[in-house]
């Protein structure tokens, strides 16, 4: 098959590409000098082009052409399947208005970073209608023929195979049984104790490195610095993550830290032979979610592990005035009211993706316009939080998403934590003897069962289709609920 | 003009893309996990494969072939010049050529480290003679029909301009006096006093941070790091640069910053309107550096600013055994035998470029064998420095140019030494309170005057053209010479 040959060295150039793109904004937020980001602009464009024309390449449609995938074995079928979804949505776009719209995801970005610091909704507005319009017109573009909804049609660029009625049953299933739980949790007479004290910057660094290496991010094939915004970036043998401190809040550089390496653990533990070929990432955003939420949660937030946590920060810090490991459990996990969905404790972070997931929805059909975006926003809010938003800022300007055109990509936060539930349930029936491990601070067993059953894989089977091989069923929100339910019914005495 | 408007558009793109290669090779060498080698190769591979194709792309030549220079302002003629000359390097070459270099580049390189780790000239030698060979037919692939040899046609990659025979001539001047200066030094009575003790690593970085900002380093359009070697890297708004520690030689680290940050600076100073455009890099490796070579030596070195440095480093380090200002002047620039073009001191430096000039030239003309390499830089070497190579790590195999197919590069160390004796003379006749400024560990006036005369202008001028404008005289090597008998002879009390 020589086209399949010739085709496969060609997209692993582009792969390798896209690679260096990814590096050149892993250097963007954590290396590059204040001044250069103009040019950096620039160079990110040339690159950006250049990944635009390999894509949409005629050279590209010639080989699809000329191969029968059914003479291929397995693996060489499913990069066909990716290279050939890619093509179609590249060439499927109007030349023009994938032009439009990297031009307005620049300003649009710009603007909503105004608008934020400025706290003014207005300034955003207009942007953000033209973004909706232009997201509108791509979807339809996508969807021509199929029958499937522009919004649909978004969502398959972040969750391929999903669709919103199926999210909207899980999530429909999840909200009432959260709510019920959150308000449970705050009307009980128990409650954990918050984190006081200052905590030293070099001290949460060395203890970040600490938990990530317990988590068994390869460092030899990673490195870690600070950034605003923890984040991962790379695949394959490079895969880089960034973390964050504040003296009062070390959870928060810990627990980013532990997600970031479940992002990372998963394209590291991807399959070799498949580096920079198409299968060689993560298939889809819900299961890159469902390894870095299950690290961090199901995992990292256990009784068992943060037993060895807490005696890892007193090692560090020395006495930081919680008695014990049973009241330590109680404040990593402690709930809080809260206007922002990035600091949000695990009960309520999926509430605030719900909202999310309903109004990007009606944006992009048309029922809600970007003028009457916030007051939907602040009574929705209410309606959830019953506590109102007191600042665009800490309201419906908090996320960048929408502002870079992702409209599509919140559902797949709480498809991550559903996943993760499932995995969990799986994971806990396959080693009954977790909890000692991570009590040592041990997750070889659990990581390596991640490994095995769903990371390894990068993009060889469909997203939905690696979690069910994972858990031998399909999934549900039922383990996710029931998890909760009774972890924070331990922690709140419900 | 719609061709030279689209040619400068596609080449602002073209300018961008390298300036991303550049970063990845900064990555490289600064950042990049110890296990990513093997993609990276494929990532430097591939963005390698896009310049190529983008340089010698027939679009490029079509719009060459519209454009009337004539009817163009003097900066786009420049421009076009800088364009012609690489389209028409780029595609003189044939394809088959190109890709055995690229691939025998790679090779090379492997063979080389390994035949420097065990002292093992035979184990190089193959794949150098092979070297040798394919770029021989580079050069006669360049020089068809314009009459000049193959070593020549390689040397405009690095010296646009220069010939053999001026070379030969401005060296052979050259190397008589330099001889006869470092015999001088050697047998006179007096010798400054070598530097003994530990130097910290954080004392070292904090100066040397202190040392790039007074050499008028923009810290926000650049960055420090540590490397094994140190290098500049990049144009324009992010121009970076690396430095290296060792505890017994501070004035490593020192210097190696101080001519790092010449070469930046020169970068950082062109006319930032012409960003990501063939005029915006330093227009030659023999200017680019006389910028680091003044900035290091004729600056650096000065007594007037080794006074500076001198009251620097006793506050960074307390006492350190150098009794005053004068003596540490002397310490700073002392001559000492050794092997090692890259550590060699002043009067010396030359005489290790030479070597290897005439030397590389005999390769390319086939007058020497690689098989007769190590032999004959062995004789040479013992003519040139009266002692003999002990081993070939510190001989034939200490560079790593040849490796890597730099045929021609040699000589522009030099002729940077030259020029920037003749930037020095003209500096000091329009400073004539230089020294003043340097004892105050001030350069303002002094990097201004360069950043005037040369820097600015990046590739507007033709190399020699850039030097004879700032200095108003053709370039000479006299001005080198009679600075350094000067300055050698009142450290060694000649």
């Amino acid at each position: 098959m020589a086209a399949f040959d010739d085709l496969m060295r060609y997209q692993r150039e582009t792969v390798a590409l896209e690679q260096v793109a990814g590096r050149l904004g892993w250097d963007q937020e954590t290396m590059m000098p204040k001044g250069a980001g103009e040019q950096r602009a620039e160079e990110m464009a040339a690159i950006s082009t250049v990944l635009h024309q390999r894509r949409s390449a005629a050279q590209v449609g010639d080989w699809l052409a000329q191969i029968d995938d059914g003479d291929l074995p397995p693996e060489a079928q499913a990069q066909l399947r990716l290279i050939r979804r890619d093509y179609d949505r590249t060439t499927r776009l109007p030349v023009d208005l994938a032009a439009e719209l990297a031009r307005t995801r620049s300003l649009a970005h710009q603007r909503w970073a105004e608008a934020r610091a400025t706290e003014d909704v207005a300034h955003f507005l207009p942007m953000l209608a033209h973004m909706i319009d232009l997201k509108r017109q791509e979807g339809a573009a996508l969807a021509a023929g199929s029958g499937t909804s522009p919004y649909d049609a978004l969502l398959q660029d972040y969750e391929p195979g999903a669709t919103s009625a199926q999210l909207e049953a899980m999530f429909g299933a999840l909200r009432p049984r959260l709510v019920a739980l959150r308000d449970a949790c705050f009307g009980a007479s128990h409650a954990p104790q918050p984190l006081q004290g200052q905590f030293d910057e070099a001290g949460q660094l060395a203890l970040s490195r600490s938990l990530a290496v317990a988590f068994g991010y390869d460092m030899a094939r990673g490195r870690i610095d600070k950034a605003v915004h923890p984040f991962s970036s790379g695949s394959g043998d490079d895969v880089r993550i960034t973390t964050r401190t504040n003296p009062s809040d070390p959870f928060n550089c810990f627990y980013s830290t532990i997600h970031e390496v479940g992002h990372a653990a998963y394209e590291q533990g991807i399959n070799p032979a498949y580096r920079l070929t198409p299968l060689g990432q993560g298939v889809s955003m819900g299961v890159h979610e469902s390894q870095s939420r299950i690290y961090e949660n199901q995992l990292g937030r256990s009784a068992a592990f943060t037993g060895w946590l807490y005696q890892q920060m007193q090692a560090q810090f020395g006495d930081f005035g919680i008695g014990n490991a049973e009241a330590f459990f109680g404040t990593v996990n402690r709930l809080q009211n809260g206007y922002i969905r990035t600091e949000a404790d695990e009960v309520q972070y999926n509430l605030h993706v719900l909202l999310r997931f309903d109004l990007e929805r009606q944006l992009i059909s048309g029922a809600l316009d970007a003028a009457d975006l916030e007051e939907a926003w602040n009574t929705r809010f209410m309606a959830d939080f019953g506590f109102a938003v007191d600042k665009p800022s800490h309201g419906c300007l908090q996320d960048v998403h929408w502002s870079e055109g992702l409209f599509g990509y919140f559902p797949t936060y709480s498809l991550g934590n559903v996943y993760a539930g499932c995995l969990h349930q799986a994971l806990r029936a396959d080693l009954p003897m977790l909890d000692a491990d991570l009590a040592l601070g041990n997750t070889v067993a659990a990581t390596q069962w991640l490994r095995e059953k769903v990371q390894q894989h990068g993009g060889l089977y469909a997203p939905r289709q690696v979690i069910e091989n994972a858990c031998g069923q399909a999934p549900s929100e039922a383990p996710l609920l029931d998890y909760l339910e009774e972890k924070f019914s331990q922690i709140y005495r419900l």
